[in-house]
């Protein structure tokens, strides 16, 4: 990685940590800046405007971080249906009181971002469809090798699974209550396994 | 009624479209104003800040707009399963292309502040409960009454269908897509009609 890109990363990864703790709006670029250490200068070297780095955020970082968080470790499984429901066990597991009460990243930036601001809604959207399709891909793998039971409509399936895994970082935000997170995950587990064969 | 507690009704009611259309800390007094036609000076007789006005709004609209629309109406279903399954289906018949945009004013204020201001996480969590124990309480009686089956366990159900519910929305905001809303109905329904008797 040439200097250049390191130090853009650097800004992203900063921003990333600054716009998860305060949303979007509320944070500002020196908000950003103290972080890193550069200058205002530095900065708009890399960014025209907040709103830019706000959109490479989204396509360069925290696309990698849903899909290495929910479908890419699904790779590791023999059994998809097994993987998908050990990853979410996985992630209850691994979600500290802090990650409780930030939520997931990508749900915060869209419930604050994608009604106001058509670039932001498609770019998000593309990060959401990627996790659908990313789970189609290996419910259709399950299918194919005798996991999943055949009359199960794998795209129907995907989007109801990643409601779920959505979904539930939304409830125990709002409610601070890890029990609901392992409750959830129980009826998750039980709903996949009633697909399995 | 009396004059002042419909002036007061008033400033929640516009206050609630303002801060679903833009989020909380992006309104400002002076539109949520402009929408009723008062003066600051009114505005400050009932509201000593605009986080005053907010709490108010989830403690006195949000609560019932919520419950008004998952939870009580299924008083009126013999069977509350069948009930929580049409409720569900008439509720993504009546979202509009801009009710899809605009997604959940609980999530919508839950992601913005929740983590951020302790009093709306606590109002806000409040109103989140209250949904997943109305729930409960109607699965209960499906229960007892013979239409679920007796080994469901109703409390983690109730958190589940409450998060399908509220999930479903968060992601139908971000892909702007009512064929995927359409899609989770009918996996949830399904997975509803499995714990049927």
């Amino acid at each position: 990685m040439r200097d250049s890109e390191r130090t853009r990363t650097k800004i992203l990864e900063a921003a990333f940590d600054v716009i998860h703790e305060q949303g979007f709006r509320s944070s500002s670029i020196n908000d950003i800046l103290a972080k890193t250490g550069l200058t205002q200068g530095a900065f708009f070297h890399y960014f025209a405007t907040k709103n830019d780095l706000g959109y490479a955020l989204v396509d360069e970082l925290l696309k990698d971080i849903i899909l290495d968080r929910w479908t890419r470790p699904l790779a590791a499984y023999k059994n998809p249906v097994k993987g998908i429901i050990t990853r979410f066990r996985k992630l209850v597991e691994a979600t500290s009181e802090e990650g409780l009460a930030l939520g997931c990243p990508l749900n915060n930036l869209t419930q604050e971002m994608s009604s106001i601001d058509p670039i932001f809604r498609d770019k998000l959207g593309k990060v959401l469809r990627a996790w659908i399709d990313e789970t189609e891909r290996y419910l259709e793998r399950a299918q194919t090798e005798g996991y999943l039971r055949p009359d199960v409509n794998v795209s129907q399936i995907a989007e109801f699974i990643v409601t779920m895994e959505e979904g539930s970082g939304a409830i125990v935000k709002n409610l601070r209550d890890k029990n609901v997170y392992w409750s959830l995950y129980e009826t998750f587990r039980r709903f996949m396994e009633s697909l399995s064969t």
